[in-house]
Protein backbone atom coordinates (compact mmCIF):
# COMPACT_ATOMS: atom_id res chain seq x y z
CA UNK A 1 0.00 0.00 0.00
CA UNK A 2 2.81 2.11 0.01
CA UNK A 3 4.92 1.44 -2.34
CA UNK A 4 7.90 4.21 -3.03
CA UNK A 5 7.61 7.28 -4.08
CA UNK A 6 4.79 8.68 -2.09
CA UNK A 7 4.10 10.16 0.72
CA UNK A 8 3.65 9.04 5.02
CA UNK A 9 2.20 11.44 7.45
CA UNK A 10 2.84 10.27 10.41
CA UNK A 11 0.26 11.96 13.40
CA UNK A 12 1.20 11.28 16.80
CA UNK A 13 -0.92 12.97 19.82
CA UNK A 14 -1.50 12.29 23.17
CA UNK A 15 -5.45 12.38 24.83
CA UNK A 16 -6.90 14.03 26.79
CA UNK A 17 -9.74 12.57 29.28
CA UNK A 18 -12.33 14.37 26.96
CA UNK A 19 -14.41 12.58 25.42
CA UNK A 20 -16.98 15.67 24.64
CA UNK A 21 -18.27 16.14 20.79
CA UNK A 22 -17.60 12.39 19.84
CA UNK A 23 -14.89 11.88 20.09
CA UNK A 24 -14.49 7.74 19.13
CA UNK A 25 -17.28 8.50 16.78
CA UNK A 26 -15.17 11.10 14.89
CA UNK A 27 -11.91 9.46 14.49
CA UNK A 28 -14.04 6.44 12.75
CA UNK A 29 -15.45 8.88 10.66
CA UNK A 30 -11.91 10.48 9.49
CA UNK A 31 -10.38 7.37 9.19
CA UNK A 32 -13.16 6.09 6.95
CA UNK A 33 -13.45 9.95 5.28
CA UNK A 34 -9.67 9.69 4.82
CA UNK A 35 -10.23 6.05 2.78
CA UNK A 36 -11.99 7.88 0.20
CA UNK A 37 -9.57 10.95 -0.68
CA UNK A 38 -8.23 11.04 -4.04
CA UNK A 39 -4.61 9.60 -3.69
CA UNK A 40 -5.28 8.09 -0.61
CA UNK A 41 -2.78 4.57 -0.02
CA UNK A 42 -3.53 3.17 2.93
CA UNK A 43 -3.83 3.97 7.30
CA UNK A 44 -2.03 2.79 10.33
CA UNK A 45 -3.35 3.67 13.47
CA UNK A 46 -2.65 2.19 17.14
CA UNK A 47 -3.53 3.96 20.38
CA UNK A 48 -2.81 2.91 23.91
CA UNK A 49 -5.55 3.27 25.92
CA UNK A 50 -3.75 3.63 28.90
CA UNK A 51 -1.51 5.84 28.21
CA UNK A 52 -3.62 7.95 25.69
CA UNK A 53 -0.03 7.88 23.22
CA UNK A 54 -1.61 7.33 19.75
CA UNK A 55 0.26 7.27 16.23
CA UNK A 56 -1.38 7.02 13.19
CA UNK A 57 0.45 6.48 9.76
CA UNK A 58 -1.42 7.33 6.45
CA UNK A 59 -0.68 7.23 2.52
CA UNK A 60 -0.54 9.26 0.10
CA UNK A 61 0.21 9.55 -3.54
CA UNK A 62 1.66 12.47 -3.66
CA UNK A 63 2.31 15.88 -1.36
CA UNK A 64 -0.90 17.38 -3.10
CA UNK A 65 -3.17 14.59 -1.91
CA UNK A 66 -1.59 14.94 1.72
CA UNK A 67 -2.03 18.37 1.70
CA UNK A 68 -5.84 18.32 0.28
CA UNK A 69 -6.43 16.10 2.98
CA UNK A 70 -5.26 18.38 5.07
CA UNK A 71 -7.90 20.86 3.84
CA UNK A 72 -11.28 18.54 3.76
CA UNK A 73 -13.87 20.30 5.36
CA UNK A 74 -15.34 18.15 7.41
CA UNK A 75 -11.31 17.61 8.27
CA UNK A 76 -10.77 21.14 9.70
CA UNK A 77 -13.75 20.80 11.95
CA UNK A 78 -12.12 17.39 12.75
CA UNK A 79 -8.83 19.18 13.60
CA UNK A 80 -9.86 22.12 15.35
CA UNK A 81 -11.99 19.81 18.12
CA UNK A 82 -9.00 17.68 18.73
CA UNK A 83 -6.65 20.94 18.92
CA UNK A 84 -9.19 22.39 21.45
CA UNK A 85 -10.55 19.26 23.40
CA UNK A 86 -9.16 15.98 22.25
CA UNK A 87 -5.41 16.56 22.26
CA UNK A 88 -3.39 17.13 25.14
CA UNK A 89 -0.30 17.60 22.64
CA UNK A 90 -0.06 16.42 18.74
CA UNK A 91 2.88 16.54 16.17
CA UNK A 92 2.46 15.77 11.76
CA UNK A 93 5.18 14.63 10.55
CA UNK A 94 5.25 14.61 6.50
CA UNK A 95 7.86 12.12 4.63
CA UNK A 96 8.52 10.88 1.62
CA UNK A 97 8.76 7.30 1.27
CA UNK A 98 12.20 5.66 0.37
CA UNK A 99 12.22 2.00 1.26
CA UNK A 100 9.84 -0.17 2.27
CA UNK A 101 10.28 -4.07 3.81
CA UNK A 102 9.12 -6.50 6.10
CA UNK A 103 6.97 -9.67 6.06
CA UNK A 104 3.83 -8.25 4.39
CA UNK A 105 5.75 -6.15 1.62
CA UNK A 106 6.36 -7.69 -1.79
CA UNK A 107 9.52 -8.86 -2.57
CA UNK A 108 12.44 -7.04 -3.69
CA UNK B 1 13.44 16.14 17.78
CA UNK B 2 13.17 15.16 14.36
CA UNK B 3 13.79 18.93 12.06
CA UNK B 4 13.83 18.15 8.01
CA UNK B 5 15.89 16.64 6.53
CA UNK B 6 16.49 13.41 8.28
CA UNK B 7 14.71 10.01 8.23
CA UNK B 8 11.81 8.62 9.85
CA UNK B 9 12.07 5.02 10.34
CA UNK B 10 8.50 3.29 10.70
CA UNK B 11 7.89 -0.13 11.95
CA UNK B 12 4.46 -1.60 12.24
CA UNK B 13 3.65 -5.11 13.59
CA UNK B 14 1.09 -7.02 14.95
CA UNK B 15 2.17 -9.80 17.93
CA UNK B 16 1.85 -13.50 17.80
CA UNK B 17 1.06 -14.27 21.88
CA UNK B 18 4.64 -15.63 21.88
CA UNK B 19 6.30 -14.32 25.28
CA UNK B 20 9.64 -16.38 25.36
CA UNK B 21 13.27 -15.00 24.87
CA UNK B 22 11.60 -11.93 26.77
CA UNK B 23 10.03 -9.80 24.23
CA UNK B 24 9.32 -7.05 26.68
CA UNK B 25 12.82 -6.45 27.59
CA UNK B 26 14.17 -6.94 24.73
CA UNK B 27 11.73 -4.13 23.08
CA UNK B 28 13.02 -1.78 26.26
CA UNK B 29 16.36 -2.96 25.63
CA UNK B 30 16.54 -2.51 21.98
CA UNK B 31 14.91 1.34 22.34
CA UNK B 32 17.43 2.05 24.98
CA UNK B 33 20.10 0.78 22.47
CA UNK B 34 18.98 2.91 19.67
CA UNK B 35 19.35 5.93 21.43
CA UNK B 36 22.63 5.67 22.13
CA UNK B 37 23.28 4.97 18.54
CA UNK B 38 24.78 7.86 16.28
CA UNK B 39 22.59 10.07 14.32
CA UNK B 40 19.61 9.24 16.49
CA UNK B 41 17.43 11.53 16.68
CA UNK B 42 13.93 10.14 18.55
CA UNK B 43 11.54 7.74 19.12
CA UNK B 44 8.05 7.25 19.71
CA UNK B 45 6.58 3.70 20.30
CA UNK B 46 2.89 2.61 21.01
CA UNK B 47 1.26 -0.99 20.86
CA UNK B 48 -2.28 -1.00 21.70
CA UNK B 49 -2.37 -5.09 23.91
CA UNK B 50 -5.32 -5.23 22.77
CA UNK B 51 -4.98 -5.77 19.62
CA UNK B 52 -1.63 -7.00 19.29
CA UNK B 53 -0.57 -3.77 16.75
CA UNK B 54 2.20 -1.71 17.25
CA UNK B 55 3.84 1.47 15.73
CA UNK B 56 6.95 2.65 16.48
CA UNK B 57 8.93 5.32 14.42
CA UNK B 58 12.18 6.45 15.09
CA UNK B 59 14.45 9.19 13.95
CA UNK B 60 17.49 9.30 12.59
CA UNK B 61 20.46 12.14 11.36
CA UNK B 62 20.58 10.71 7.62
CA UNK B 63 19.85 6.97 5.80
CA UNK B 64 23.40 5.49 6.58
CA UNK B 65 22.58 6.42 10.54
CA UNK B 66 19.17 4.81 10.13
CA UNK B 67 21.11 1.67 8.10
CA UNK B 68 23.94 1.24 10.89
CA UNK B 69 21.14 0.71 13.54
CA UNK B 70 19.56 -1.86 11.12
CA UNK B 71 23.42 -3.87 11.40
CA UNK B 72 24.08 -3.21 15.45
CA UNK B 73 24.44 -7.03 15.75
CA UNK B 74 22.55 -7.13 19.44
CA UNK B 75 19.60 -5.61 17.30
CA UNK B 76 20.33 -7.84 14.29
CA UNK B 77 19.82 -10.77 17.23
CA UNK B 78 16.42 -9.22 18.40
CA UNK B 79 15.34 -8.98 14.81
CA UNK B 80 15.63 -12.77 14.29
CA UNK B 81 13.54 -13.26 16.89
CA UNK B 82 10.80 -10.75 16.25
CA UNK B 83 10.64 -12.25 12.77
CA UNK B 84 10.26 -16.44 14.19
CA UNK B 85 8.49 -15.86 17.20
CA UNK B 86 7.33 -12.36 18.32
CA UNK B 87 5.75 -10.68 14.92
CA UNK B 88 3.27 -12.22 13.03
CA UNK B 89 3.96 -9.61 10.17
CA UNK B 90 5.55 -6.53 10.46
CA UNK B 91 6.77 -3.83 8.01
CA UNK B 92 9.44 -1.07 8.08
CA UNK B 93 8.89 2.02 5.67
CA UNK B 94 11.90 4.16 5.64
CA UNK B 95 10.89 8.03 4.78
CA UNK B 96 12.72 11.15 4.16
CA UNK B 97 10.85 13.85 6.36
CA UNK B 98 9.75 17.44 4.56
CA UNK B 99 7.73 18.98 6.70
CA UNK B 100 6.99 18.74 10.69
CA UNK B 101 4.35 20.70 13.02
CA UNK B 102 1.59 20.39 15.38
CA UNK B 103 1.46 21.40 18.82
CA UNK B 104 5.03 20.38 20.38
CA UNK B 105 6.77 21.61 16.82
CA UNK B 106 8.75 25.00 16.49
CA UNK B 107 7.22 27.63 14.93
CA UNK B 108 7.65 28.39 11.68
Amino acid sequence: MAEPPCVAVIFSSTRTTDDTEGYGAMADRMEALATRQDGFLGLQSVRDTGTGEGITVSYWSDEAAARAWRGVAEHVAAQELGRTRWYARYEIVVATVTRRYGSDAPAG
